[in-house]
Formats: C-alpha cells, structure tokens, sequence
C-alpha cells in the first residue's frame, strides 16, 4: 500500500519551493538537493504547473515558485489529484473489475469508508504545517543529499 | 493508492469459504467461481494456510475450510498481514529513503496518523460481516464469472 512517486516528489517540490519563498528555484538546484533526476523532476513540475501550485518563470533569471500560499494547498487535495486512482481493490474500477460478487459485496463500501478516513486526516494538513519548521528542513537541504544521509 | 491483489484476493478466497461453511472446498471450484488462475489461488491458500486463517484437508475427498469462526477473523488485522508493506512514501522504508529531509519532515507522522485512521475502520469489521448477505453472494458465485457480469 503506497503512494505514487508522482504524489511523493510532487510534495517535496512544494516543501522546497516553500521554504525559498520568495526565491525562483531552478530544476537542478531541486533535484541535487533531493537527488532525484532533474528529467523526472521537470515533469513534476510541469503536472503542478498545470494544477496551479507552481508558476514557471522563463528566461535566464527564471525558475519556479509557488502559485498560492503554503496555507492554501491542503495536502489531502493535493494527494486527491497526484494519485492516479483510488482502486483499493480490483472492484472499485468499473471498467476492471471482474469479481463477479461485487454487486452484492459490501468491501466495497467498506474501503470506501476507509479511504475517507484516511483522507480526512490529510484534509487537516496544508503546505504550512509541513513546513512551519522551515529552518530545520532547509539546513537539510543545503546539503547534497548523500550528505544528509550521513547526518542521520 | 491500492492493496497488492494477495489482499484482494485473499478476502474472496476467505469469502467463499465463509459462505460454504461446512464444506470442504477445492480450488479449482473457487478459481472457476472468480475467474482467477488455479494456480496463483494455490499459493494464496498455502499463505493463508501458514497464517492459520484455512485448514487443507489432503487426499481424494479433501479441500479446503476456514480454520476460524468467519467472527474471529478481523478484516484489519487480516489486510495488515496480507500486505508486503506500508510505505506511503518513501520514507517510511529506513532502508531504502534517499530523501534528505526525512530526519526532519512531518510528513511521515501525518501520514502515519493517516494510515492508523484507514485501519481503524477497517479494524471495525469481521468476515461475518462482509459475508451476512451469504444468500446473495452464493448467487453470484454460483453462475461462472463471466455469467455475473451480464447479471449487473
């Protein structure tokens, strides 16, 4: 049971980008700092883009920042829309399912239930609270991620 | 976000063992009741075999029961045992994080806390539970898989 590496990245981009406010951050600075490759790292950035938790300024003195306020992207919103899908099990997919019990089944609604849970504590984060201890987080993050390893 | 099809398909194994209760059930019965290769139901009966949730009788008349009362089998409990892991995200694995912040994120609490709330609904509910419309469900089981699908 786990996340995308979709929702995972795209959290500690926004982590990253939230505690360098009022900086544009380049591609490369994040993805030394995470080590992860800057080529899945661009389309991360990309897919938020697109959802409106980052602005992309182009040009030489261009980067990325973010497009609300940490305080405005709820994480349990945001996991709603990285994930690909929610299909616990096979029968929450209409179109691949082939149990032949799920119409009378009651996992179904029981997972449901389950997942709602789940999310509603997510729904009680923002950006903000992850990062309320922004100093910390950032004395991580200066240094190269093999560093940081060490630290531990 | 989904359960390995071992969980998945373990819960129908356990479903149909429920609703034939005093029956000893062979595996090609229930391989052709769901539609699911004899052979990966084989070893899932061997696993729950070992994890003492089904009794294997040997020989010419032998086959399969539950080794416990459908009351006494926990839904959480089971789906806590039937998944290879829970790693959210990455960093709830110690050995295999590369992320950097890890020491210092909150992330791993809340989700953890996340995680504990999907369970805690999933703790509330028994096989008898999921098996109390046996009636029904023996209905679709009874027709071959692709029969219940033009049922729906």
């Amino acid at each position: 049971m786990k996340l995308t590496s979709f929702s995972d990245y795209s959290i500690r981009v926004l982590v990253y980008l939230s505690i360098n406010n009022h900086k544009l951050v380049q591609i490369q600075e994040m993805a030394d700092a995470y080590g992860i490759s800057k080529n899945h790292l661009t389309k991360i950035i990309y897919q938020l883009g697109k959802m409106g938790y980052i602005e992309t300024i182009r040009g030489r003195n261009g980067g990325n920042r973010l497009a609300k306020a940490p305080a405005e992207i709820n994480i349990g919103e945001l996991v709603r829309r990285t994930e690909e899908d929610f299909y616990i099990v096979e029968c929450f997919s209409n179109n691949h399912n082939s149990c032949p019990i799920a119409p009378v089944c009651s996992l179904r609604g029981i997972f449901n239930q389950a997942l709602n849970s789940f999310f509603s504590v997510l729904d009680a984060y923002t950006l903000a609270d992850i990062t309320s201890n922004s100093m910390e987080l950032q004395t991580y993050l200066r240094k190269p991620a093999i560093e940081a390893e060490r630290i531990e």
